[in-house]
């Protein structure tokens, strides 16, 4: 299989992780005969730096013509502390993922029985938890009109759906519920926002089409509590941009650590794939952020965009046995994991390959 | 001391906790030599049935004549499968919420050493947890427009905030970290939204004014997470109404259960107290709900309605031998926990009393 892969490391470090998902890439290309072809882009707080916008043209070109994206990490901690910052570096994910039409964010909460002791969350509330969660990310609140008055004494963002939105994410996530668990779990805040009731009525309305799916709907509030509580209970999970956002990041502590969690933004055309976590200026450049969600991004890519299951499972066991070796990054040692046993970006990714 | 006293059972299980929150009212009356009149009003679900409006008039007159309200729970599963319903029980407390204008909804998380066990995080990771929530109440997408088109494929509902509805509440959560760890710890999301940075900008012009105060400023995905990974993290949390909605029944997991938490809204007039739960018509009527949180709010209301600390104290104090006697309702009952010790609503209330 031929395929053009582009590289978009972003920020913090976004640069350091994805030379490893790129990385694994390659040995997979070499074992089973593909060929893999990569090209590199600049996107978010970099590409402020060096063109003064956040998705240069050249890149989104890029995007577009490649296969599939591996991207890093986005954000710089200077923008955060300057709410009147006009030009953002999250402005060119955001660019991204609406042009290139990913409206369906798939975050799988996959569980390495080896971690189960690097969560906060008690080993038996943990075990045996599977959740694929389907986040809408080209809508909601994160796209919709945005205003500031001129005295700057009032602010607003447009939450909002549109019908087709709603239905082809949700089409997504029940037919991915029909190959796993058959339980879907629809979250919103249908008592108090019309858009949550516009969605929970397509979400009702698609059910009958998926008799052999079981369709619950949860208040948010109840499902940021649920998950923690017992995460077990949920399968397929599908919720709007900005829910799926706070109940994915929860959700990492499910997986022991964000340096585990990896994700696949699809649908139009061109396929993304990233971890959850963020740029994490504070560890950036010193070896030692987790290299592992980048290579289950790259293990989602080679399932989703390629089709190569064989592939892809030879990186989540390579993962594996990395774990069960003993090897641990510092965010998911525990107190008794021997020094020795703790490694950096770069000795962690050589375990793997 | 004289004081007037609204009770409004509300929905479901409301009708069986606020029994309880009223009789401790009484007892601390009866013991500290206080006056406390009780009159009774309806709202929900409740006052839809009898009257088609889920805040009649009557109901909000009485509010706004008395001293302090103690609330039960609103909701209904009839309108949360319905969609297109029009009159919902939720409007009676949102309604109730801006017209006495209840800007500042406060929910200590308050951690009793006795159900360290009953939560789904290790003990280590709770132990020495302390949070008070400034969640703002009046603003936000909660109250902003809301639209849905003729043909029904769009639904928005507008998210803002005026700055001057962001200070107030700011100035309370600074004012409030004073008196304890010292740190606030201010939740938005400011790198999407526009209302996060008018927000972020408020409080951080604020933080200048209370130079003792150690101030934060978080995004709500990652808030979401430290949440679960590290609570003890948290002193004061201040938040928009959406997030603080979302953070706090997360956080409910670190009391050990929903059933523990009592909230207090306070703003121009009248303060509000209420458990943070829901109605819980799966178990109302069965004497099964746990009388706790009603409890616990009636003791933030001696405490921040009327100034009574050691009345307030005295019911947290039985509260606490309640459960040190190892008295448990079924909701913080572990599985080792005697069959012969958990008990239904009615007796652990007259454990307390
Ligand atoms: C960086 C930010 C804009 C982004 C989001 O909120 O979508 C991130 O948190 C994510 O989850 O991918
Ligand atoms: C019932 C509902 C409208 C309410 C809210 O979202 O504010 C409840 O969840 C709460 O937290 O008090």
């Amino acid at each position: 299989m031929k395929k053009n892969i582009l590289i978009i490391p972003g920020d913090g470090i976004g640069q350091e992780v994805t030379e490893w998902g790129k990385q694994v890439l390659e040995v997979i290309a070499s074992k089973f005969g593909h060929e893999f072809a990569f090209d590199n882009a600049i996107m978010g707080h970099t590409a402020i730096e060096a063109t003064g916008n956040p998705l240069p043209d050249e890149t989104l070109e890029k995007a577009k013509a490649s296969d599939a994206i591996l991207f890093g990490a986005i954000g710089h901690a200077k923008y955060d502390n300057d709410p009147s910052a006009k030009v953002r570096p999250e402005q060119g994910l955001l660019k991204i993922r609406k042009e290139l039409g990913l409206y369906a964010n798939l975050r799988p909460i996959l569980l390495f029985d080896e971690l189960l002791d690097a969560s906060s969350l008690k080993p038996e509330i943990l075990r045996g938890t599977d959740i694929l969660f389907f986040r809408e990310l080209t809508g909601d609140v994160y796209f919709g009109e945005k205003t500031r008055n001129e005295d700057n004494t009032f602010a607003s963002d447009l939450m909002n759906y549109h019908r087709y939105e709603v239905e082809r994410i949700a089409r997504k996530a029940f037919e991915a519920a029909q190959t796993r668990g058959k339980r879907l779990c629809s979250v919103d805040k249908a008592n108090v926002l019309e858009t949550s009731r516009l969605w929970r009525e397509v979400v009702q309305g698609l059910a009958a089409e998926y008799p052999d799916v079981e369709t619950e709907h949860m208040f948010i509030d109840n499902a940021a509590m649920q998950l923690v509580k017992n995460p077990k209970k949920f399968d397929v999970v599908l919720t709007a941009n900005l829910f799926g956002d706070i109940l994915t990041d929860e959700a990492s502590q499910i997986a022991g650590s964000m340096g585990m969690l990896a994700s696949a933004s699809i649908g139009d055309g061109t396929g993304f794939f990233e971890p959850i976590h963020g740029s994490a200026h504070d560890i950036a450049g010193q070896d030692k952020a987790n290299p592992l969600a980048s290579i289950l991004s790259a293990a989602l890519m080679l399932d989703i965009a390629f089709g190569l299951q064989e592939e892809a499972k030879a990186v989540t066991e390579a993962v594996d046995q990395a774990l069960k070796a003993g090897w641990r990054t510092s965010d998911i040692a525990v107190n008794d994991t021997p020094a020795d046993r703790i490694l950096g970006t770069v000795a962690m990714g050589q375990k793997v390959i």
